[in-house]
């Protein structure tokens, strides 16, 4: 495999979190996690590609849902175990819950209050599989 | 301890990522980990406190570099186990580095390519020690 791949710091488990940023407004849509394998299919097809860990396998982001993440630029940080995908974000949603970030809950006085509307049913987003 | 620790999805070791965004910018500026003392000191003292794993202790982030991150906001993701901070970043840099971002590193056919310059010198940042 290629050398950009062996320069990451996997987990004992093999993995890295990755970090999803909308490409334009800087909105952090989600962090899940990534494999080698699904490192090397986020450049190859040019689209996040994570790793499921409650599923255990290969998490092609948007294949139920459509909301597919196009790959703008990808980074790595100082210490090479964290990666930050800039993305496209179609259908303006990220999160399962059909919101638009997964960080929808802010810390207000000692408790995690929402703050970010559900743009969608997630039946309606998941109903079509 | 209070309620809004209790809803965090610790990892086995205690602990959950925090990324940290730039609350005016919109810039990644780094993850790091935080343990349950970490979360509630953050908050106490609004600022960003981590844990540092390869210390194994509590992390005051700008303790020696005066690169202190004062906490604008912080939200938990949907499934509870990631913590965004919105946080104004004292000095205009993150990184031990000496660049703003951990972040400074692209992916470009293949390789890793360093795309942020060094802002000061880190035996400058931490020689004050």
């Amino acid at each position: 495999m290629t050398d950009f791949l062996d320069q990451i710091k996997w987990t004992d488990d093999g993995l890295v979190p990755a970090i999803a940023q909308d490409h334009k407004t800087g909105e952090i849509l989600m962090m899940a996690w990534m494999n080698r394998e699904s490192v090397a299919l986020t450049v190859a097809e040019n689209r996040a590609i994570y790793y499921s860990r409650s599923r255990q396998k290969i998490w092609r982001k948007g294949e139920s849902s459509g909301h597919i993440q196009e790959l703008k630029s990808m980074s790595m940080d100082c210490d090479n175990d964290v990666l930050l995908l800039q993305v496209k974000q179609l259908g303006d949603i990220a999160c399962h819950t059909g919101r638009r970030s997964c960080f929808y809950r802010e810390y207000q006085n000692g408790e995690w209050v929402t703050t970010a509307d559900v743009l969608k049913n997630p039946d309606e987003i998941y109903n079509h599989e």
